[in-house]
């Protein structure tokens, strides 16, 4: 505790210091560009592995990077969500996962979890899709392999439980939102994007070029009888 | 994005390339010394205000830093705190909220959010404790004013949720957890911590001396008919 | 209710007699290939208009034809979409939705039927993503338009709430399921199908000859670290 | 699928074509007279087995016909019944169970289903009123006999339940609502229709005679105090 | 507070000092005879009123003796009465109403609580089903007439509510519970009881000698497909 | 019955008869002084141990005299505990767990009431915080003394819960109510009262001249922003 005391201290008479007027217009009102899910872990800063400002990225972090479908949770998640879409107009959204992730391993051992932690199996259930999927399908996978499968599914199935939120799925029609799948390797420090067309997470600077928004799965229907 | 997806590269090619033991390490396993709770606003970077090193900080945000009481909500937020206390054995547990709030200016004026962000509204409500107790005690403040009281006491509300959770409690009455509110002020980079004794948020740098625990309510109670 | 009681005594001697080895033959077990998620309006007869047999079609009806994504509702939508599947081994989804449908106009003047309709007005919040994708991209429409580009991007909605089912979404990951839209035209005795590459309703019969399954988001991702 | 989408080309070809005034009158608005609440079983076909009239009958349909208490759910049942009652004042309503009933075996070895069906086990438990009753009372039974009294026990459950709807609870009360339970017997076609007086499950025709409503608990009650 | 504290050393010192051996007795363990359910009116003391002794009432409090259906709620009323039924094998269950009472008058202009009492508002909704068949079918009435019918008839309905519990369903069935609805008039002191065959409350002596149960719906069903 | 009936008529014609004037003004309205929280235990008799008249306590009572934290349920804890402190205004509140108390003993044995009695196992996880802090804290304790730990603990869990309701979080703030923790010995017919300051249980006489409120975590903060 001490040494984050120093910290405070440190932060305030350096970088604060050095960048005084950033800190006098954000205390003005926010306008990150970013929505930023991940997890709990330690181990993540997203400032930091995406080099981003103060002020750039709205972050939502809780353990698993889970964000449950519309309606399953009444926790922070949604609203956090709505907010960040609807209030700040934020037009990215990423789910970054990452390797070794506890929770995900937690989901792979679910009901030993059950009386030691009955929170934390109570939120794992909310990925009970990733984790019937990666049994069903990986049961030929073990030790790391399959720890690398269930982060990765686990990302794909968040992407699609966010379209389930009503903002979401508004913008999504609308074409004003794109929505990213990543991994980040924590012993690499590399991060994976999710490309919907290989279907498979790749490094992303390959993908600058792709004309965005990449994750949008139903531009504006008609209906035919409207149309006649 | 693409001045995101520069940053990545420029993290792994820099940052990263310094401190590759630290990631190597840090991939075996997590050991974090602190719970830090706070609000998802893009003007809070709680490993640049503390400037703690990646691994050290496990981080819980949502619109709000609302942690809900026990049983109340089925989001990430008690999952997480279970993970980090009991799987993870942090015994340091901060919120931090933050002047110019969004989540605490809509829960002063929380009727206007039910239409147009139904999921901020449910949330907020989360926090109708500090609702009313600013409403029914500070109505002779306004604006500016208002506004910092109420995040003051949604920390205060906060603390006191935590004490609801099961694993909070038992850590409590042993002694071998400590729960902090801290306040980060945008436009001047400190952080006020509440001193329960002072009933008061105060420059945690007067505080390095205190003994820890700083909160801890109910030391352990011994039964009269027993000890006699 | 008499002209109830004789059509059970018509059946009997009629329908029944003439059909003794089917019914005899059911009720030994059922093996429908179909499961047919439809309004309960009593215009619709999935039976009749398919032509179905007795024992060809699993049935899930309510109001609105709408399956909230997983967890958020605790009815009889998510066990009877898990029985179907897991238990009867169906491979075959159908939501079909209905023009002039009363719940869908309901929808687009919600807030009326709190008062009046409580349990309708939180049946229809879990179309929500219908009705805000609606009001926010069609706010050109009008009367019958409207509800008819309603009653269509409720259909595709509900497609998308499926996918949130572990049972589904592992299936659908497996490729041993499809799920399909309908769209029934009471004044027509049409029925239109949701064609994902067309992003359109076109008459089924012009599809037979695609390909299935139609509609499967995520065909198996293989995670680069693992290949190479 | 082929199979099917040649049966809607047959139904409009043929059905449809035989009777378009219906059908446009029908498209005009629904009056339907009769509110069936049965399971989703595929080898019920309720049109079928009452010969009623597209239009006549208001369909529900979920694994095991099981309506839960009011409150005690968020699915779409609730809605249903709500919607039929208040919106188009049908003033009959049918719980139709039926023999072999998949979600009554499932019933009867509950716990068997906790972890290959979730959905089923927790949906099942809205009929633990049904299966306490049958095992506390019915010890002696077995096999077939088992199910049928199992069968029988959830009507009469989902009878109690329906009650404790306000709609329902108000519409009786005045007199202008009754409420039914069937069986359905797959291997004979026959119905059999609840009857209070007998407590016994009677063939229906024995009672067109009955004054109805047959089902109606409290007729109003005066209080003493008024009348004096 | 102080003349509360001077009760308990005045009870001490009297009533428990005469009836020490009861105590003493009580102290092994308690079979009490009644199930109690009443209102937390301060003006209602259910021993006082039944000149029951301690030990005799297991009781059930809460504003307005609301008891919501199976599932409905998951607070404390549901885990007491299975308690006293399961576990203390009580056989008899009393709803007991009031007079005057303060949550019927609120039930009767509902919406304007929800502003100021939102807990109260929320719980007076798990008695709509009263709210409603009063309004629907008592719209003659006001004032104090409203209020007596109102409380009269939401006993009503919480007998309806209890039956959806599995265990009483279960000894109903076995005919070895009874449930009983009480009106206590305050101003008269006088007691009248539900008697379901005349429809209305009248004074318990009354009906001593009615043969128990008195409120037993289905006696034991037998299902004719087994009988024969 | 025939004896609790008979009690009616003593009553009637005694303490009512003698106390007519006090039953008179009573029924214009209560004005209780108390809100006394209890177990539904039959062998607590609040009036009769406090020696309180009619209309002096309003009283809520259920299995183990647990109230959830706010949000957590929708019994009817919260609205009684709203009613009491915001219609009634009143400002003593009262906890009152007892010796050789069934839900603690339950709450010891949690796992083993999983099946028989879902309700109350489901109710007693409302106090996990109560069993985990014993669990983990008095492991070397056994029978009558981890009994009775568990009740004073379990009293104590109450009142911090208390303190996440809404009216009572400000009425605290304001200084405006008192919370006590009782437990009262059924052998002895003795109560001690928690002593936040000695953070035991004592006898109450004792504290009769303490300033109230004893209970009173947070006089009003002030925030220091505001105050230079
Ligand atoms: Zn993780
Ligand atoms: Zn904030
Ligand atoms: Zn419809
Ligand atoms: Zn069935
Ligand atoms: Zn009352
Ligand atoms: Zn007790």
């Amino acid at each position: 505790m001490k040494k984050l005391l120093e910290g405070l201290l440190a932060f305030q008479t350096g970088y604060f210091d050095l960048n005084r007027e950033l800190f006098e217009e954000l205390s003005q009102g926010q306008s990150p560009r970013i929505l930023f899910i991940t997890c709990s872990d330690s181990r993540i800063d997203p400032n930091l592995i995406t080099q981003a400002q103060v002020g750039e990225l709205f972050v939502i972090r809780n353990a698993g990077n889970i964000i449950p479908p519309y309606g399953a949770t009444n926790g922070g998640e949604g609203a956090s969500i709505e907010y960040a879409i609807q209030a700040l107009n934020i037009e990215q959204v990423i789910v970054c996962g990452h390797s070794h992730c506890g929770a995900m391993k937690g989901l792979l051992k679910l009901q030993a979890l059950a009386d030691e932690m009955p929170l934390v199996y109570n939120w794992l259930k909310q990925a009970e899709a990733t984790r019937k999927l990666v049994k069903d399908n990986y049961s030929d996978l073990q030790g790391e392999e399959l720890i690398e499968i269930t982060v990765a599914e686990n990302i794909l199935n968040q992407l699609d439980n966010l379209q389930t939120y009503p903002i979401i799925r508004s913008r999504l029609h609308k074409g004003s939102i794109s929505i990213h799948g990543w991994i980040y390797r924590i012993e690499t420090g590399e991060v994976l994007s999710y490309d919907p067309v290989l279907h498979d997470f790749v490094p992303p600077q390959s993908r600058i070029s792709t004309i965005e928004p990449e994750y949008n799965l139903h531009p504006s229907c008609s209906v035919p009888g409207l149309s006649t």
